[in-house]
């Protein structure tokens, strides 16, 4: 276990979507809802533009655990997300996780999980779990 | 709501995420944690053998919500996710979502839902929840 680690380390990225980026996301996972890809049918939508999918906001949270936070590593092993506020295509926004809780028993942490848009309105919420090396 | 809806209902898709895929996912993302993208990285790791990236195999959920299971569209309000096991590149998986539950005041639906791998061992599993049209 990370000898440093401690309740209330945390991480945050900002991160823009670019029609690109949400194109190829629609691809890989084939998720291809018009919602994330088709103007005119976006815009006729309750969301009145394109919507960056959750789950690839939400990959933010995996970039915070896997490739910033702990330097050693740390295998995923569960994530709550509560979608509460839809990310528009080409809105910037911040991912941050933090520590809460570590086990005594084991290297198992749990981290707060929230991505907030540009006007600091919590988009995604939610709580990691990850094994620590 | 869609009339025909009822408990039970399912989808599911199986799918095989290639080097291509999870290097694209990386790039995206920004998680290039060199588990899923170093291949001598990770021979040497407890895995034995590059893992695709958990919440990329986790947007097969968000396909079969998203494209697949509604066809009138649905809003993505949550998911919860336990990574079981590692999914190796180029295994396939089956991802397969199930209403176990819809709401009687608001259309708001509550799948089950799992990925196995093509031993039959379950690599995610977790809830959905979403509004439908």
């Amino acid at each position: 276990m990370s000898k440093t680690m401690k309740v209330g380390d945390s991480a945050s990225v900002t991160k823009v979507f670019t029609e690109e980026e949400v194109r190829q996301f629609a691809t890989i996972s084939g998720d291809t809802n018009p919602i994330h890809l088709d103007k005119e049918f976006a815009a006729a939508s309750v969301f009145g533009q394109r919507v960056v999918h959750g789950m690839l906001t939400a990959s933010l949270f995996s970039t915070l655990l896997g490739a910033k936070l702990f330097e050693d590593g740390a295998i995923y092993l569960g994530q709550s997300l509560s979608f509460k506020a839809p990310v528009l295509l080409g809105e910037a926004v911040t991912a941050s996780v933090e520590i809460i809780k570590i086990r005594e028993d084991k290297p198992i942490v749990t981290l707060r999980a929230v991505c907030v848009n540009s006007k600091g309105q919590v988009v995604i919420e939610g709580e990691s779990i990850v094994k620590v090396a």
